[in-house]
């Protein structure tokens, strides 16, 4: 079975918001065997979001709508799909309920406005939102399903999870989807893919094989379909198996898990604690580091010295060394590594510091240069690097490489 | 000028990659007057990307692929397009150059396969990619432009800025675009529908109002077309003056930008400095403060306490009431703030201290609970929240809401 996701909202045309549901919605998807064949984002606009139904639902069996159901001017969807799938908006009186107790429990003025808010197509099936006012509404036409939802992220997850994902379940079991991936370090594509040619060439149709770069990395990711789930997972865990042994010390985790996983699980497994001290990345490093549940078991603290005097008030790092060398250089990247272990009393710590960009800090270093030390007390390790893209992603790549660096250093790959 | 986007890969359909490139292209065509009209996700299949490319040709007069161009067997958008527009791919010596100078300098072996890369359709306009080794290409047909483009983002966006953007501001000018922003802080969108019924009534037909609601805000957005664009500004301005004067000061900034960039610009103007200490959010709020340039100017570092004994230790909070009430609590949060205004030695300060899950830390406070504190040395004041999401949804209205509480204090509101 095939489904299509349509966007509404001219905020996804003008580039103002980042689509984060069409991703969600297609994991989701995806774990009950329904392949999401096409995903369209289209503007506020009747036509276009007519064109968009029209089109889909002669593309895909299932079209999950989000976007544009909240209670002002701009939201047509309602509306839209009313006339489309010919019916006529009456008042819900469950949703209308659900609205006014809203609106109660945040102690805001109901207003004449937010009755529009009850109003559905009297040819729906509504499905209720308890994150919000706006319901779901599931039409049918031809044999096929159309649901549209609201935008808001989480809305849209909770009518999924309530409504919309145990209806697919029940409806369409027997057909399985299953991912599985593999997480590499240190080569690029052209590389690994020549290294595992002859396995490539042997993998059955029904599985696919595919390369997913990025900074220093590459994803490999097998994906397989069929009716008999038990028999494509074994057989699609061969398959990964026979790549990770090929691709030997390279591989960093049989997983689509992030390097900061990869590494909480070393750390956890050896029962040891690591903590940081940022310059640059301000506070990044550890913000990955958080998002992983449980960092807690190995992860302490940071200290972000984003300013000199915290460098050396906080974590110690010579007053002499900063006058002399600047914040970016070897020296002062080795003190905050040493003062961090000190100060949060921890086995491992990493620490960063670099200019980023636009500007060029004290002039010492052009933009980009940073250095990046580990140490366990009785190793430290430092490396410079040089990024020439902007802040934002000088960042990204800062937080990667020092990421990989932590991961060599404490699996005595460094 | 319509234009469309099409991106390529099965990563996007199954919900493995944020599509990041599709907000980024629309954004810099809307500065050129370009209306981004579909924005279409496609798999890695033959017939997917052809129907994508039958349909948008019809759309829209400019198509911009990205995706697909890479070395490796699941990348089949090149041979395709070739065919597509009826050529034959043959070796391009410039790109062949350029793509053995890259493996030279990575130190990297040129494999059979690269010479792959060097080949192109004859039939295109080959378009030097500085940034990585697939080269951009620009097909024409029927009077429309389609430009294909490698999905990583860094190379798409190099080959943007240098050939595809400046061509498009040649060939399309006269016809303008124009968003104005206004960031507003604390009612919902029906109760500012109300407030301004009778301006948004007003509007010309040419300006168009949208609300983007998110967690504690809502963002307005008026976007105008014409062909003065001097008029345009000036009278699309004049509207987000009218609005913004009836909104009052629910207003946070008349522009679209962060709270933390709003928050940073306060600073600055009264010459104030401030620290974090980050308990729950793990150096989250002091990456979003360090995203803005310049940051250093007001933004001296923060101490990422994850562990009970680092808010002892560094932070000077009383083991006692550590013992007695446990890490999440108001004397805490308090004792938090006071002390990371004096080891940092600012003049405002900031601390968050909560369970965001899935766990529930020591049990004494359910999921969800936070605590979060402002000081600037005379005044301190904490308030408790709680929310009902998952972890990494808890830490972003965490963020939110200790941005707007810090933002509330510099202004004397809290």
């Amino acid at each position: 079975m095939d489904a299509s996701i349509i966007t509404i909202g001219d905020e996804l045309l003008i580039g103002q918001t980042i689509d984060t549901n069409s991703a969600w919605i297609a994991r989701h998807l995806n774990e009950l065997g329904i392949n999401v064949k096409r995903r369209v984002a289209v503007g506020d606009t009747a036509d276009a979001i007519k064109a968009a139904l029209d089109n889909e639902i002669t593309e895909s069996g299932i079209i999950l709508v989000t976007g544009g159901l909240g209670p002002t001017s701009d939201d047509i969807t309602k509306p839209l799909l009313c006339e489309y799938f010919g019916g006529k908006m009456v008042v819900n009186e469950k949703v209308l309920n659900h609205v006014k107790d809203i609106f109660t429990k945040r102690n805001r003025p109901f207003l004449e406005r937010n009755l529009r808010q009850a109003e559905v197509p009297d040819n729906c099936q509504v499905l209720h939102n308890r994150m919000g006012t706006a319901p779901g509404m599931m039409f049918g036409k031809d044999g096929k399903i159309i649901v549209a939802m609201p935008g808001v992220p989480f809305e849209m997850m909770a009518i999924m999870e309530d409504h919309v994902l145990p209806l697919l379940r029940n409806k369409f079991t027997g057909y399985y989807i299953v991912h599985r991936s593999i997480l590499t370090v240190g080569q690029g594509e052209s590389f690994i893919a020549e290294k595992i040619v002859d396995i490539e060439e042997n993998l059955p149709e029904y599985i696919k094989l595919a390369y997913l770069p990025s900074v220093g990395m590459v994803k490999l990711r097998l994906t397989g379909s069929g009716e008999n789930e038990t028999q494509l997972i074994q057989e699609i865990e061969y398959w990964q198996n026979t790549l990770s042994e090929r691709l030997g010390n390279i591989v960093l985790a049989k997983e689509d898990i992030p390097i900061e996983q990869v590494i909480g699980r070393a750390l956890l497994e050896k029962g040891r604690t690591v903590s940081f001290a940022e310059s640059c990345t301000g506070g990044y490093l550890s913000h990955l580091m958080t998002q992983i549940p449980g960092a807690s078991n190995y992860f302490k603290g940071s200290v972000v010295s984003y300013l000199i005097e915290v460098k050396e008030n906080v974590l110690g790092v010579s007053y002499q060394t900063l006058e002399e060398l600047g914040a970016v250089s070897e020296p002062v990247a080795i003190q905050m590594v040493e003062g961090v272990r000190k100060v949060l009393n921890t086995d491992y710590s990493l620490s960063v510091t670099g200019v980023l960009g636009p500007g060029v800090d004290d002039g010492r270093n052009p933009v980009g240069t940073v250095w990046i030390a580990v140490s366990d007390g009785n190793t430290t390790v430092a490396k410079d690097f040089r990024f020439f893209y902007d802040r934002i992603r000088n960042k990204e790549m800062t937080a990667t490489m020092a990421m990989l660096m932590l991961w060599k250093f404490i699996n005595n790959q460094l």
